[in-house]
């Protein structure tokens, strides 16, 4: 923490803590429950009365979870923030502040640093998340790490647990298309701050997590139970059934598959794109996964300010994972998504 | 924090979900604030009443802070937390609980892994302090970073910004003790858990946050200002200096300089080992540096369970750093402490 005051020995340091400080303060809400922030030992933070604090961290290192020369120092700001303020929302949570650790090489203190935090306000701004502290060290690669604090009505937190047999399964929005962002990122050349509109790109590049859908279905106990969609379907679902004690029959005609244009479909079909294998198994979506009381389902609406929500099964006493084929066959659902220690 | 939950996809992460797991049990404490710890999207956590929560976190990043060679993965355990607890310390906080992001190479998923977690349920127990959460990654270099959540008494913390001129400096213990054990721990070889004996490798291997000092100090109101040394005291002194707003007189024969055997100062003597100056600008000693109103000293005892308290000299209307020398000459106080952006 302590490098985020002032340091008048060293110029370069003196130069990053000052960027820091300039986007903290762009950051200060006018109400808020963060009581102190950049410049002391640490940050304090008082929820408001019958809340509870929700705390998590986030990984963002680079060759990992970014690529320096892929992807722009701006979308590296806004990713960073908003994949950990994800789980605030899988909580049904609202964020509130957060601390920033941040270790760069000197070649990156400078234009890189400045375009990070621009997307690192933008992000923090859309969100009502101001930057409380940090820690800052010198390394050769560029490594992120973010924890977020939000705030949830005591007791109102939708938790993985909470699933029962007979529960629908529902998730927001598309899956896979974060995934077949990636893969266009990869392939294209010179894609700057300016001309991304190509929709899959954008979610790749700037997940929107689902912070007002959560709180939603959590504050209103409709969710049994919720997590955010980050290593894919295949692979989180499974943490959902472990954490409530049960099993998952999952309709793979009923999951929501990317949405391409037409011109990127033909050059998919080409390739044999399996989209339905995208939305099983493709990471860094940031949508939401929860189960509903059959009786409680009528209360959901079909999309939620424009993000559809899809029933994609039902959760069973069984313990295991069964995907329903389009014929109708039931095999084992793999685990196919993101994990850092397959090899 | 997803990869927490249980994943049955992979054996090697598997395991060391499961030795996290197990590890954030032994932590657990009777009576907590933390409401949901390991295994769910994010963490909970609720302030009693009328306390606030406190909000450090920090980087341990091997070849940075710690060498694998080097340094004993218990101590690297104990330390990654220790440091991270002394930001807690230095606002008269409580430590609470913690998130653990952790990055490692496949090699230390073995040994290197149960006895760092070792280390880290030791000093989790020592300080009170429960795994509430964190986050896992695959990495060639092993990176650390802890978020540490305490309590304190809405009013209560000490801050930076709270000393003004004609109020006294005092430091807790010895200063520089930690960079010599850093030294000694680069000259041996063989160092293992079993003969640490020595209080200078102690020192760098095993820091103990002063939480109970600490806690005294602001809870008293007797500190009107406090801070943690870590990167040094003439680097350190300054970021008090210029939160406050004022400028500080230190007289250098006052600096409680590290205490050596008979033996080490020999050899000392021989190496013309500078032990003012190791106390000035020595990093990692983790003591309290704090300042008195002149009204209250006569509060203060000359020791603290244990831990001597010094005056070291005095706050300043000047915004400068002055040394007294031996001679009674002043000159400026150059900071020579850590910092990571210095060539």
């Amino acid at each position: 923490m302590q490098v985020m005051a002032r340091n008048r020995t060293n110029k370069s340091e003196d130069n990053l803590i000052r960027k820091l400080e300039t986007a903290g303060r762009k950051l200060r809400t006018r109400k808020s429950s963060v009581r102190l922030g950049i410049g002391d030992d640490a940050a304090l933070f008082a929820p408001a009365a019958g809340r509870e604090a929700i705390l998590t961290c986030d990984w963002f290192l680079e060759g990992t979870h970014f690529l320096r020369e892929k992807h722009l120092p701006e979308a590296v700001g806004w990713k960073c923030l908003a994949r950990a303020v994800s789980d605030i929302a899988a909580m049904g949570g609202t964020p509130r502040c957060f601390l920033l650790s941040l270790a760069l090489p000197d070649s990156c203190t400078g234009v890189w640093l400045d375009e990070f935090l621009a997307g690192l306000v933008r992000a923090g701004r859309k969100f009502g998340c101001s930057l409380a502290g940090g820690d800052t060290t010198r390394r050769r690669k560029i490594l992120i790490n973010v924890t977020v604090i939000g705030e949830v009505r005591a007791g109102r937190s939708a938790l993985r647990s909470g699933a029962r047999p007979g529960d629908l399964l529902f998730v927001s929005g598309h899956l896979g298309e974060a995934e077949l962002g990636f893969r266009l990122l990869t392939e294209r050349k010179g894609i700057t701050a300016g001309n991304i509109t190509d929709p899959l790109l954008r979610k790749h590049l700037y997940p929107e997590p689902r912070v007002a859908l959560g709180h939603w279905l959590a504050g209103n106990r409709i969710a049994s139970a919720m997590m955010d969609l980050s290593d894919g379907l295949s692979t989180d679902l499974p943490r959902l059934c472990a954490a409530s004690g049960v099993g998952a029959r999952v309709e793979a005609a009923r999951v929501p598959a990317p949405r391409i244009s037409d011109a990127q479909s033909a050059k998919h079909t080409e390739k044999n794109f399996d989209l339905v294998g995208l939305a099983l198994n493709g990471g860094d979506d940031y949508e939401l996964l929860f189960t509903v009381k059959r009786s409680k389902a009528g209360r959901l609406p079909r999309s939620f300010r424009g993000i559809p929500l899809t029933p994609i099964g039902e959760i069973t006493r069984a313990r295991n994972l069964l995907l329903v084929g389009p014929d109708g066959k039931e095999k084992a659902l793999q685990g196919r998504g993101w994990d850092p220690f397959r090899k």
